[in-house]
């Protein structure tokens, strides 16, 4: 069901069938490393350069997805899937083997909320049972392709973010019917789709800046399309936005006399420790929301400590042509409604959001 | 309702409601190029470099698209787009203006197959009442990303394409209320989603061999899924083969005892005359399919020339990374079902294919 200008509140369930995270050693070291299902300590995953060794990660993280919903390759009808690098080379060596049809994603650091909100969508509409949906990033390949050679040992001014090595997958089901459905039951609700969002920043050394008014336009969005307010929600979590970029936000809210201090968390922050880990603003890349998704995020709902989460994973879109051009870096937040299905109620059939 | 192992046949009707092109001047001196909406003389589309040059083209054909059907860009609900620039900036910045929610796409040269078939079931599902779906590519952008400067003047194989400047822009709509919606009536029937397909192939200068088995693999997927043969087509029409690519497309089609001779179009031998032209190969990029679908395929079948097409633009899954890393170059293909509406039997809701 079409709800205002961007969202859609589905009249099917979508349940998350089953969910994987494969990150890299540094990302293990965090907060939530104990609940990540490999940490992989060798950095080039086995393989001969950085490249591989992320499309290595996606392949394992998506077939620990499969493996762990209880379902096998040819189960699943759809692949959305997606990473950083120019011309998804990560994904297309990544997810060849795995001989599914492929929709490739990008949408920078938003593309696990893009490929959720697609593949529920197809769930959804009945033109799948059962979809994967998955996103990767790997800091040395997005180093490499973004900043400087690693070797340079360069340095980085506080409003930086680090790249989580990791990749997250989920496998999305019209049902029940896979062993390994999450019990109990967490299910996509609904979507808020993101826009591109330009205010002008440049500086690809503080993308939390570049990132923050998109959250703030979906999460605006979301509220206005649904007829509702931050109470709605246990959690309002953004992707990557870090220190620099959850101050924007809280500040952009808080003009709408919305104050989410306490609602708000951010993948970035909870996937590093910042002053442990020496991570200046904090995690950032597709990885981060996918892993902090799969590893913590589902976990805790599960665990009952929150029953409704909005999602919105956040990318910006920049490239090392476009920046050295002087364009600016626009922005685009993907919002995604989870929800724990505890009684009969809210697995019903549409409703309402409230 | 799903078909086989990767089709679709949609239940309800998606119309194409607005159409657009935008291209070059290589283009416009083309066999199709009396067709193409806007040609464009300027190589630099009166901005300052090539990617803000891509942008303005993207703008204007999604601009044009809508002013063509007869509708605003808030009648929009969703944006399905790309192009073939890393981090897909061409599209980050050629549609920021429109202000419409987007899913950033990337298939290589089958975005146009992509960023249809997404669209069509985002308006078959009700998710929307009419999206746009665009692809683009620029020669110059082309160029410098994947090969070497202009001003080299570097000498190509025979085997190599010319990447296609140009814009092609699809409005679909759940009904015919949109003003311009294509007189007879043109529908988005079904489609085949393709999965990558590596066979080795290591030469970035003959994609058209690097992506034929992806095109066979999706065709004959699709005359499995649907339980039909080449009879059920007026034309099967691949997207930036090339010379190359057809030759091995036919022969791995008479392998499986089809011969798809006479049947078989290539956008990238119809956009330019190869001879005339110098274009070695063919025409390429996201630009190709998409430009030749909106300004010479909805055109052949409105004048009644071809009642029913299998649409599928073709994509190389590399990029100078891993082509200089040694890897091969996987291909992709979309396969999208077109069908003129001549009577009330083929409009009715559902049906089977045939």
């Amino acid at each position: 069901m079409q709800k205002g200008k961007a969202s859609i509140l589905f009249d099917n369930p979508v349940y998350i069938a089953g969910m994987a995270s494969v990150a890299g050693k540094k990302e293990g070291e965090g907060p939530i490393g104990g609940s990540i299902d490999v940490v992989e300590q060798d950095p080039m995953f086995g393989t001969e350069n950085w490249e591989q060794a992320e499309s290595a990660m996606q392949k394992q993280a998506a077939d620990l997805a499969l493996e762990k919903a209880g379902i096998h390759r040819k189960d699943v009808r759809y692949l959305f899937a997606g990473d950083l690098l120019g011309q998804l080379i990560a994904t297309s060596f990544g997810t060849v083997d795995l001989e599914i049809p492929l929709f490739g994603l990008y949408g920078a650091c938003s593309t696990m909320g893009e490929a959720i909100s697609l593949g529920a969508m197809c769930v959804d509409a009945g033109h799948a049972d059962k979809v994967l949906s998955l996103a990767s990033s790997h800091y040395a390949t997005a180093e490499k392709q973004f900043r400087f050679p690693l070797g340079y040992g360069n340095q980085r001014p506080q409003s930086a973010t680090w790249t989580v090595t990791g990749c997250g997958a989920v496998v999305l089901s019209k049902d029940k019917s896979c062993p390994g459905t999450l019990t109990p039951a967490i299910r996509v609700k609904g979507i808020t789709t993101g826009k591109m969002v330009d205010m002008g920043t440049k500086d690809s050394m503080n993308m939390g800046a570049a990132m923050a008014p998109s959250a703030w336009d979906t999460i605006s969005q979301n509220f206005k399309d649904f007829g509702i307010d931050s109470s709605y929600y246990d959690k309002i979590i953004t992707g990557d936005l870090g220190q620099v970029g959850r101050k924007v936000l809280l500040d952009f809210m808080k003009h709408e006399g919305c104050d989410l201090t306490e609602k708000h968390m951010d993948c970035g922050l909870t996937i590093y420790d910042n002053h442990l880990q020496d991570t200046h603003s904090g995690g950032s890349g597709c990885g981060c929301a996918a892993v902090t998704l799969c590893a913590h995020i589902l976990p805790m709902m599960q665990a009952k400590k929150w029953k409704r989460v909005l999602f919105v994973p956040t990318g910006a879109l920049l490239s090392t042509v476009s920046y050295n051009e002087g364009q600016s870096i626009p922005g685009i937040a993907h919002g995604v409604i989870l929800e724990r299905c505890d009684g009969q109620e809210t697995e019903a059939k549409g409703g309402a959001a409230r």
